[in-house]
């Protein structure tokens, strides 16, 4: 497997007092063989990073990015911008991952769902693959979590980065940080798994199922050939809808939108929808603008793929286990209960490495392992010194 | 409003030492008048009752059921019947709702899911319009739990009742059950809503809304004109399969279908589904001949809609109950959780009513209020005494 690196930009701006600028890096991988059997000719994607690496390369940090989520976990890509990373509240100078001593690397996975956001580099279906001159389309081999793991460790290597301080990643974001303790359990030496598990049961494969539903029913999705035709901009907003509602608790989701009382057309009306639900897929309209239906259903299928290790049995592949380990799910995540934390933390204890655990409170559900993480900020820094 | 009560045969029939033998009776209402201001020129309905009406009347229960049920609560229609109603394990002689003692009946909703089970009489839009010949279709006016109970009350006045010694239901049936206390205070006098709850939040509502979605955009629902074209199987079996589901708490799901590593297509092949979505939907093929793709749009509208008094405050039109109540959330129910239940117990104490509160433990979620209600046995035969 031939490697080449190309360094777009140098890997950290420094800021201002206030932002912390980082910039967007290339990493290019050829022939890339996939878990199922397939080869990938060019593989590309983007990744960042944050802080400096040290002279013995022992001070990294990998942080693997949730289903919906991109390589941005912290910092601005402009002083200027109005967000930043999704954990900058935990990513910084001074921050419970601190980069005034760690090198903080993310990368985008293979098929990211963010495929036209500018700042993102992904390779899947929309990518136009080199043999035929046209996007890959349902071409596009199905890859799975060791497959990301697989890319990201290309990236390492190539970076002449060995031992891994820590891998920490929330939702989909866990699966990798495990599979890389599992694959690699000398080079990894802390995980912490947030919103996570170590498997999907068959409750969640089927709620995925859910998510791809709306895309393959689209008529204007024509079995995933509609790239020369326009995307099927309903299926993908809906299922983004489902999706921002998976990962919100009822608490948070009432805050958020109007309560049913106050619409008067579904009463008179049986085609009259809710303004909850028209806000619900507004929102999502807009997000849809820079996403891809195809890799959804790529992102869906490598979701439901996934157990630790990849093989028959997860419960002995998480033995395999080194790192000292840390799970913080959140107390009221309906999409990936604490009880699915709690069975993979009482796998790795039944392997004899026994877990660190606490859960994150909060209104939001799943998604407070996002804009809740402030709350386990403590916990998080101790574990890593 | 001209009432007319069709009595096609016996109420309760004598049964042997082991089954209670039930038939179906059918109820007619000329002109109903609906919630939104609209005219059914005739409504039937069946119903069911078990036990014997005493001489004053005073010995009545009313059970009101489920998004997906019928009246046949309890019993067997013959002997030899594979299946019970589905509270059977509570009402009968000497049970919890013990017909020794009391009268219970239990009457179809409108819009009845199970609109081709030859033991179900509703109106609905698969009905024929007398005015046209042809099915109502979405002709049919959005009709609403305070409809429900009316045809209900109809049939009650039609019998000569007055007050209910309990109204009683699960799910959609705790909806009616909290409605008649609301309407008819000094006829209601113990009220238990089972996995209920006074109200349904932006959250509810938008998760029905998903329910409708597979039906609405299945190119053969034609916006509901299918009848003389034969239904949208697709999209009504996936709308029965996600009613499942979400009926389910993953314990129990995860017990009845199988884990995702099972399967060996789903890794090769992008469009392969997993054997546990490929079997719940093979299950609700089966309940999909019974039931009519509008009726469910009919039912997710009528349950998106509900609030206590159908008016603007939910929480002010629960200090009209006067009844003696019980709530009976399931203890891991994720469909209408018990928080519902609480907040509805903590509107009715605000308002002088103090209601008693108990959780129906189990491994199925919102379906332990159908299939693990003999876990509060005790508590409803103790709380009706």
């Amino acid at each position: 497997m031939f490697i080449r690196l190309i360094l777009l930009c140098c890997v950290f701006v420094s800021a201002g007092a206030h932002a912390m600028l980082v910039q967007k890096q290339r990493f290019t991988l050829d022939n890339f063989s996939t878990e199922n059997g397939h080869t990938i000719a060019q593989v590309n994607i983007g990744w960042e990073a944050y802080g400096q690496l040290n002279a013995d390369k022992s001070n990294v940090i990998l942080i693997t990015h949730f289903f919906s989520g991109t390589s941005h976990a912290a910092g601005k890509y402009h002083k200027d911008d109005s967000n930043s990373g999704y954990w900058d509240a935990i990513i910084g100078p001074g921050k419970a991952i601190d980069t005034n001593k760690f090198y903080v690397i993310s990368s985008d996975t293979l098929v990211n769902a963010n495929v036209f956001d500018p700042n993102v580099i992904t390779t899947g279906p929309a990518t136009i693959n080199p043999a035929t001159g046209k996007p890959y389309a349902l071409s596009f081999p199905v890859v799975t979590i060791g497959d990301f793991v697989e890319v990201q460790k290309a990236l390492l290597d190539s970076l002449g980065i060995g031992k891994l301080h820590a891998v920490i990643g929330p939702s989909m974001g866990s699966f990798q940080a495990i599979e890389w303790a599992v694959r690699y359990p000398d080079r990894v030496e802390r995980l912490i798994p947030v919103i996570g598990s170590a498997y999907i049961d068959a409750y969640a494969a089927v709620k995925l199922e859910r998510w791809a539903y709306p895309i393959k029913t689209d008529p204007n999705w024509h079995n995933g050939n509609y790239y020369d035709k326009g995307q099927p901009i309903q299926g993908l907003s809906t299922a983004l809808a489902y999706i921002t509602q998976d990962a919100l608790h009822p608490t948070g989701f009432n805050q958020r939108y109007p309560a049913p009382e106050l619409d008067k057309a579904p009463l008179q009306d049986i085609k009259a929808t809710f303004s909850a639900w028209d806000q619900l897929l507004q929102h999502a309209k807009v997000r849809a603008e820079y996403q891809d239906a195809n890799h959804i259903l790529y992102l869906v299928r490598a979701s439901q793929l996934w157990r630790a290790g990849m093989g028959d049995n997860w419960q002995q592949a998480l033995s395999r286990v080194k790192a000292k380990t840390l799970f913080l799910p959140a107390s009221g995540d309906l999409l990936l209960p604490p009880a699915l934390s709690q069975h993979s933390a009482a796998a790795m204890t039944a392997g004899g490495n026994i877990p660190h655990y606490a859960e994150i409170p909060g209104i939001w559900g799943h998604l407070d392992g996002v804009v809740g993480i402030s709350a386990v900020a403590e916990q998080i820094a101790e574990f890593l010194n």
